[in-house]
């Protein structure tokens, strides 16, 4: 509605990294539902790991700044809606990429906002593909968490459909997940030996 | 895996409403994408509001604490995953028993958390249904633009299909997006008369 040679105000950038932000809606990840009905968007994914970090906090070995943590699981997977979902278990030239084109992502993605706003999700960014703040690594603990606990609610459909061992499973997961939220991890991970005995997830 | 006289822990009660809240991703709401290409569902909403909440501050006529609108944001609509998704232009026999549904469906699934959690997200929750503070008024605010906004985008099928009228649209959402974001009821208003007149929104 503005003249062309009029900058966008604040408000009409804030519109439209909010308009921008729909398109996560359509970014699917390998992983499905807990019922199998279908694969898992990054959109929800990202909601449910807001929610988690809201409820997780008492489980973590280390003091977290809970609305940090929170804000930084709704952002850290803002990138994909250019990048694309990189599969946990992806080797070779496609998580060669990943750095490359996801740091484009955030320049382009973030840089839709107004500076201040746009500098503050930036950070909250980098400080989780950096990993090292307590708020990063219980973050990232309940990004591996989420996927495993939903593969094995569903039957392990993606797990088999990818050839992904168990070995591989603990390999992937446990580095992140057992230091931050050892409990969790220890459930997960039971769950996981039943289902590879039985075929069948226990709670 | 415990015995059945045991109480399970604060752990996998905590793991338990994780798993629960799954199920939101599949209630589905009346309005689109902004791409139309399907109907939204309540845990994408969600995220949507979460992330709307953190960056639209600046803009909000009264000071919010971002954190607790945030969180706000992500758990408000967690009853649906009982109560199913109420038309926001809903009248009658539905709007009149949504309290009902809606609050035992906060009972049970909140009461699936540890105690302490769980009074924390339905204080949050309470809060958002009286809309008696700062952060309520804001969410809400957040939570009617969305939609707006969305079937702006998506060139007003929702609109069409349920045969909602200019006025209607600005008789539900005005009262709440004016008094706290004054500046984007005044772009989405701008928008939606655009879009009465021509059939195309204009950012």
């Amino acid at each position: 509605m503005q003249p062309s040679d009029m900058q966008p105000s604040d408000m009409q950038r804030t519109i439209a990294f909010f308009m921008e932000l729909d398109r996560l809606k359509g970014v699917e990840r390998r992983n499905r539902l807990a019922d199998g009905s279908r694969r898992e968007n990054t959109a929800e994914h990202s909601w449910h790991l807001g929610m988690a970090a809201l409820v997780f906090a008492a489980h973590a070995t280390e003091p977290v700044d809970v609305g940090r943590a929170v804000a930084m699981a709704l952002a850290h997977d803002i990138v994909e809606i250019d990048a694309g979902d990189t599969f946990a278990y992806d080797q070779g030239a496609e998580l060669a990429s990943k750095e490359a084109r996801e740091q484009a992502a955030a320049d382009r993605i973030f840089g839709l906002l107004p500076p201040d706003v746009a500098a503050h999700l930036r950070e909250l960014w980098d400080e989780y593909e950096r990993g090292d703040t307590p708020e990063a690594r219980y973050v990232m603990a309940i990004d591996r968490m989420a996927p495993m606990l939903l593969n094995l609610a569903e039957g392990g459909t993606t797990w088999r459909e990818y050839g992904i061992t168990r070995d591989r499973v603990v390999a992937r997961n446990g580095p992140h997940v057992e230091p931050a939220l050892p409990g969790v991890w220890q459930h997960a991970l039971a769950q996981l030996d039943t289902f590879v005995e039985t075929g069948t997830a226990e709670g």
